[in-house]
């Protein structure tokens, strides 16, 4: 590959672009309009050499230099005349292809595409390791926040327990309208809608499947494990509800959507377990994730020397992204220009713990008969299941009083209080567990049986609660 | 330099050690306890080949292998083999000496010396340019939290417009327990001190030099300002009263020790511009900042481009210092073994601007007399100097019916709450003012001007308040 030096120290290198969207558009206006001042700080002079796109025609307000545009992005990828290049088309193919063929021919990668990274990403390490080029992804996982960098690099030598992350910048609006403003579930969703902060179909958002790619590619990042997206077990938010978001505030939680990747240590292959998750969580008030408002994206490490370290930033949009891309481009370009082989991601053999062995205290919600003994036969149904109860509260669901007692009756604190102490078998009641850490496993037994109890109506929230 | 390459792909890296005090024994174990899994995760054995400390005959329950400790330091900067040089010792010589001696040599350094780079940050870093090494000093910031390298690398590209932080673990503890268990400033101190989170003289801490020794590196590594310790305007919080807190929860306020780098934009020459600070603030409730507690560092980052960014994390203690401290050891062994060159830090001549030139709000606490004319008198001084008032609430200080008035007199609510209202000479009023953004020397002429007015006994707290 040939780079010309310009004007004294500053080195010139030519970047092939591949998509130019919201994203690529962002970042042909960060190399062209920043230009001059990137040159100055780094001594790189970034040049857009070729950007492929899918139609030559569109209006485009980036400031494309004349020429360089292309419909051929295979061509991009095997130009003599591009160095470096970067995808931002998004998708398993063309994308996988292009970058294959780019880290083959010894051109570094940078790319911001979590799925084909949470699925293929064994592939695209080992042939950036075999080329010994880099492939770099800041931009896959919380956008604009330092993240990958600093858990390959400063990290590296870190035993890393536990990554745990607002990964998505959606379902944080849809909680935080919800919890600050007493907002629905669909109310929440419509208003990000409206922003433009989620899509029309809302899916790969509030269900999880955006947070779980990414869950994955943190757990290829932070474990060296082998994990796809498809190994993710996964719960988004769309069953929250405000009464949960309540409670939890009652108890001094706020309500998450978090993607969890922990060593697992209850194995005796220890090094070589992890566990990875998405779901929705009860977070202690106190804690650093719970002070993450609005579409922030932030990641909480814990480590054995480092302690608890947390990044927070913007988790989308097409500027914060391209500044990660840029990041990403100008560290390319030291390795590049001083010879430095580039950085890999060795994934090694994982056993991936399944979602029954974890172990959490959790927040369960029954809708269930107000009359005598229901509290001690759902109680009953716990403890056969070694689940144990920390907290319990009951509320009523409808008006006692609607059963004739006049206002001469049992107070509101002798009755509306206590599913023991009143009949009127047509009422309703809401019990609240918070248990103690229990296994996965045992309380999907309780709720099993719960069901066929008669005196449960329904079962509500299911929760798990991150520790202090 | 010669390097050898044990077992298979790994290679190994002999690390000279300055000091074994609490990082350097935290290191020692890391890097003895730790070794087999940091050589199969990074393909790099780090052994510790020299270690020089003050005396040889204290005990030590770091793992220092045989034979590795001596108490010439010189030594080991010379010595062939050692591949690369960590300094743990602190201050500035012979720390300076020795690591100009290493980089000299061409042996990269790792150092934790945050005195010695906010005063010859600007020598070492050319030292360590001319001799293309790297200089890498994660852990002299911001102990544990991946910053450094962030700002250095992933950032390199970014417009930043302001860095912002929480640098001091001792002051945050002392605020955080003024903040929620409402301690006095002595009382909170004592029981920092206590916990062993300050020291017998806090001076350093409380009075904002620690920080301001790490506000001026972060205006080396942010903006390539050459800015030393002694450049940085600086306040301590030995003044913030119970008092100033609960006033600035009432109005949605944290209070907060900031380091704060900014770019200046009013000025011709503005890229060339800094303004450095450190000094207590008033931090919206809802801003990242303001959730950082006990003895936490942040550091709070704003960027054209990338937006908002927060790196938070341990700022102290030997384990989360240590983990910093490797994670550039083995940035030091990558470039080392892969034949990349190293990183510096390029230092521009730069503009200190003045505290005189900063426009910010302002919370402002004046004990004055209760009696008709006070307020006229003082908002006309600010009037005068252009500071236009945002908020303003009146508190009596000493009981107004101490002169006399029955039961039956003015109410509280017509009384007490009203300077202008009530006569009776001895008594005193506290005003409490939040300016609209005003400049510091027009604040400044303010106070010089109230000091004299006769109604007013006493100025309180000054605090500038960020932003949202």
């Amino acid at each position: 590959m040939s780079r010309t030096t310009l004007r004294g120290m500053t080195t010139a290198l030519r970047v092939g672009l591949l998509g130019c969207g919201n994203v690529g558009g962002a970042l042909a206006h960060l190399l062209v309009d920043d230009a001059e001042r990137i040159a100055a700080r780094t001594g790189i002079e970034l040049q857009l050499a070729a950007v492929a796109v899918r139609s030559l025609s569109r209006e485009r307000d980036a400031p494309i230099p004349p020429g360089v545009l292309t419909t051929d992005a295979g061509a991009v990828v095997s130009d003599p005349d591009v160095d470096v290049v970067v995808e931002v088309i998004g998708g398993i193919e063309p994308a996988r292809t292009l970058i294959l063929t780019a880290l083959k021919g010894g051109k570094p990668v940078v790319t911001a595409n979590k799925e084909l990274l949470a699925n293929c990403g064994s592939e695209l390490f080992e042939a950036a390791s075999t080329a010994g080029v880099d492939l770099l992804f800041e931009a896959a996982v919380a956008g604009a926040i330092p993240l990958i960098r600093p858990l390959r690099e400063s990290l590296a030598g870190e035993r890393i327990q536990r990554v745990m992350g607002i990964v998505n910048g959606t379902t944080n609006f849809i909680l935080t309208r919800m919890s600050e403003a007493g907002a629905s579930y669909h109310d929440a969703l419509a208003e990000a809608q409206s922003l433009g902060y989620a899509e029309r179909d809302p899916t790969a958002d509030v269900e999880g499947f955006d947070a779980a790619a990414k869950a994955a590619i943190l757990a290829n990042v932070a474990f060296g494990a082998r994990v796809v997206a498809g190994d993710v077990y996964r719960e988004g938010i769309s069953a929250i509800t405000p009464q949960d978001i309540a409670v939890a505030h009652k108890l001094g939680y706020t309500v998450k959507l978090l993607a969890v990747v922990e060593h697992s240590d209850e194995t005796a292959d220890a090094a070589e377990a992890v566990a990875v998750r998405v779901h929705p969580a009860m977070v202690p008030s106190t804690h650093p994730l719970a002070s993450v408002r609005d579409s922030f994206n932030a990641v909480f490490v814990e480590g054995d020397a480092v302690g608890q370290l947390m990044f927070l930033g913007r988790g989308a949009g097409g500027m914060p992204t391209a500044s990660a891309v840029l990041g990403d481009l100008l560290d390319a370009a030291h390795d590049l220009t001083t010879g430095g082989l580039g950085r890999t991601v060795t994934l090694r053999r994982t056993t991936i713990r399944p979602i029954d062995d974890l172990r959490s205290a959790y927040y369960l919600t029954l809708e269930v008969a107000d009359r005598p003994g229901v509290l001690h036969a759902v109680s009953g149904v716990l403890g056969k299941h070694q689940v144990s109860i920390q907290l319990m509260e009951q509320e009523g669901l409808s008006a006692v009083y609607a059963h004739g007692y006049s206002s001469g009756g049992p107070s509101p604190g002798s009755g509306a209080g206590s599913g023991e102490g009143i009949g009127g078998g047509e009422s309703g009641a809401r019990l609240v567990f918070v248990t103690h850490p229990a296994y996965e496993r045992d309380v999907q037994a309780c709720l099993g049986e719960l069901r066929h109890l008669d005196v449960v109506h329904q079962i509500g929230g299911l929760l798990r609660v991150i520790g202090p």
